[in-house]
């Protein structure tokens, strides 16, 4: 079982892809990618798709673990995120993975034991968890882990 | 120049190739497709993909034409008229389709000459310029038919 984990943005898409490995939760892959502004939609939507099923056939990947989104202040940005969203539902079934939505709620709980921590918290378990991970440059990368860990988790 | 116009949606799908034909506009290929609401949502998008992949081949298409979406009630429906969208945008890039988006009352203005014309409207004007076009079953079936008009006489 090895799960992709995916906080997307036009801006920036975290990833993270984690697993067992002897019997240990391990992070085998992340990071992050951001789509040039200066490109149309089509082009930039384009690159997501590649670059994110690149990630799923060089891991080997099984699951995908996304987060349920909620709508913002800018209603613009939320159907674009489902544009994103949409290309995520079309690669889990071209790849024949199993997918998983969390909300915002179910990955702090999951990750920290509380539903309303924030996201410094999220992040400071998560070091705990895998000392030896590089502190991540985005926050988008650090979401991503702890979706995925979700997915891993859910799962045994 | 052979244009693909569709009106997306879950429940139906308006599709329309449209093109010149001896210096006339021509209704090449039009129907809809229903995505079975009992399959889930990663397996309704991969049917979505791959019916209009084999569409945009078999016809050959060079553009692509859509309605630009607007809030309605329904927040949900709006995210997830989004997946949809971002799969139009991804069949664009991987097919090297030109792509033109059209406001409802663009498209309506195009049809009818008034952008506060009534969907019924649209099918009346449309009904006398292919007189020979079978009565289409659903709605959005005319207004795929229209939207690819638009994207035809954008570029003439």
């Amino acid at each position: 079982m090895i799960v992709l984990g995916i906080d997307p943005g036009f801006t920036v898409t975290g990833f993270s892809v984690v697993s067992k490995v002897n019997n240990k939760d391990a992070v085998l892959d992340c990071g992050y990618i951001s789509l040039p502004s200066s490109k149309s939609l089509d082009i930039r939507i384009g690159i997501f798709y590649a670059f994110l099923q690149e990630k799923i056939k060089s891991n080997n990947v099984t699951h995908l673990s996304i987060e349920t989104p909620f709508l913002g202040k800018n209603v613009q940005s939320f159907l674009k995120l489902g544009y994103l969203r949409g290309v995520l539902y079309l690669l889990a079934n071209q790849h024949s993975l199993q997918l998983h939505e969390f909300s915002p709620r179910e990955v702090k709980r999951a990750i920290t034991g509380f539903g309303g921590a924030q996201k410094e918290q999220v992040g400071q378990v998560l070091f705990m968890l895998f000392p030896k991970l590089p502190k991540p440059k985005k926050e988008d990368v650090t979401d991503a882990i702890a979706i995925s860990l979700c997915g891993l988790w859910k799962n045994h």
